[in-house]
């Protein structure tokens, strides 16, 4: 049997890794430059599955997948939380810390411990990735932001675990994967799907749409848009619901919702992840 | 008389400067380093109005933007849609240019064109921010990507305009101020309101609020939903709907929305931009 192959996003480190370790603990893992990459490669079949962050507690929706989402072939087939704890780290033997390098969002989470110190914010591409070039360029008066597994696999210092302002900070996670996984459903289990449509600028549009799932009692969980790039100011909206396409009620509401919406697609149904 | 004060984002040359000289074409306008910065300086009455992006018809809201409206004491009194044409910025005599360097979203916005020449994206905080850096720095391998009006400004050459990949690249602009302007209605003139609110997580609570509105043939230009930070998965939503809050079905609607929301904001009515 061949080992199964998870791409994601970042340099090794990375919580999109530490989320894929969680979801597939004996995969194989494969990072990836940028998130189009991560997209390419498993729908390229260069991997079975692709993990990556749609939503995260403080910061909300990251609006580059969402677009991702969109144009990809790939099903949702699982869900994961993973609990996003920052560490200060630096190289060993380092001086005052003046600059603190990590993503933009990473920066932000930290804002009110970096002011409390007086370290200076510094954009990078990715947290982990920061680690890797503090360490390489032998920067002493800098540090960055990213997990504990990034200051461990590069061998650095922990200055201190656990400085973002907020302490409920959550990612949550999809996997998508070409194959569409042929559900069985476990009795009780929960499960969500997720959905996809565009609507034709007229008022009330939206809502009869919500109405397809409230006059059946199905629980939105979360509701997105996004610029349909074409005509600026028309949008797509992102939905999931709580149940699965095998569900009587859920294929009923798709259904009328795809009579009346101009654009629909079905991510997938996948199982209801646990969040702790 | 005194000057009217206008508080943006950035450094001389944003696109926050240039909105804020289509609306505010004889006001001081003067820069500040964040949005929070911009909130607070208005806030505290150094200026009389703050302008900030919400929305770009490419890459979506400002989340930043938008947290920052949940908490502010500001009401909304206008709206400009702003064109962003990116142009490549170089010091005059430079070399082959082998950097870019931008704010990420505006990097986003140029990655074919980008990609096409081999040039590296390279993050920065600010667009006009980016211009002045290679300027001081003299950095003759990099160019920055910001607007005309900050090549201008720096009296740096421009070596291509419009490098932005798709041309219908709009960002909205809200104009904030203390004073809650009183409204003077024009007959013919078309208004809009921005309202937020949240919810209790129960089925269907987002299409019973969203049923006050379209009951009443009221439009929704926009729905926005953001984390609320305090509990993770619960959420704000951020709703603009035609008319204005004089309007007796929209103050009904309204009135209705308030029983029925564990919160609910009105940021203000205003005069519905054109859109050219």
């Amino acid at each position: 049997m061949s080992v199964t192959k998870v791409v994601f996003q970042g340099e090794r480190g990375a919580y999109g890794e530490i989320a894929a370790i969680q979801y597939f603990p004996t995969a194989k893992l494969m990072p990836l430059k940028s998130f189009q990459d991560v997209f390419i490669s498993a729908e390229k079949g260069d991997a079975d599955y692709a993990i990556v962050p749609v939503e995260n507690s403080i910061e909300g929706s990251v609006n580059e997948i969402y677009d991702l989402l969109l144009e990809t072939k790939m099903n949702a087939i699982g869900e994961v939380y993973q609990r996003v704890k920052h560490c200060l780290i630096a190289n060993k033997n380092s001086d005052k810390i003046k600059f603190a390098y990590s993503h933009p969002q990473a920066l932000a989470q930290c804002r009110g411990y970096l002011q409390r110190y007086g370290i200076e914010a510094m954009p990078a591409y990715d947290t982990a990735g920061a680690v890797k070039m503090i360490k390489e360029k032998e920067m002493f008066d800098s540090a960055a932001i990213a997990s504990r597994r990034a200051a461990d696999l590069y061998d650095m210092q922990i200055i201190e675990e656990g400085i973002e302002d907020r302490k409920n900070n959550y990612t949550r996670f999809l996997i998508l994967s070409l194959i569409d996984i042929k559900m069985e459903i476990e009795k009780d289990a929960k499960y969500k799907t997720s959905i996809i449509f565009s609507l034709r600028h007229i008022p009330g549009a939206l809502f009869e749409i919500l109405n397809e799932f409230a006059s059946r009692r199905i629980n939105l969980t979360k509701i997105e848009s996004r610029p349909t790039k074409e005509t600026p100011w028309e949008y797509n909206f992102y939905v999931d619901v709580e149940g699965n396409l095998l569900d009587k009620d859920l294929s009923s509401a798709l259904e009328s919702i795809r009579s009346k919406s101009s654009y629909i697609k079905i991510l997938g149904s996948y199982k209801r992840a646990e969040f702790h």
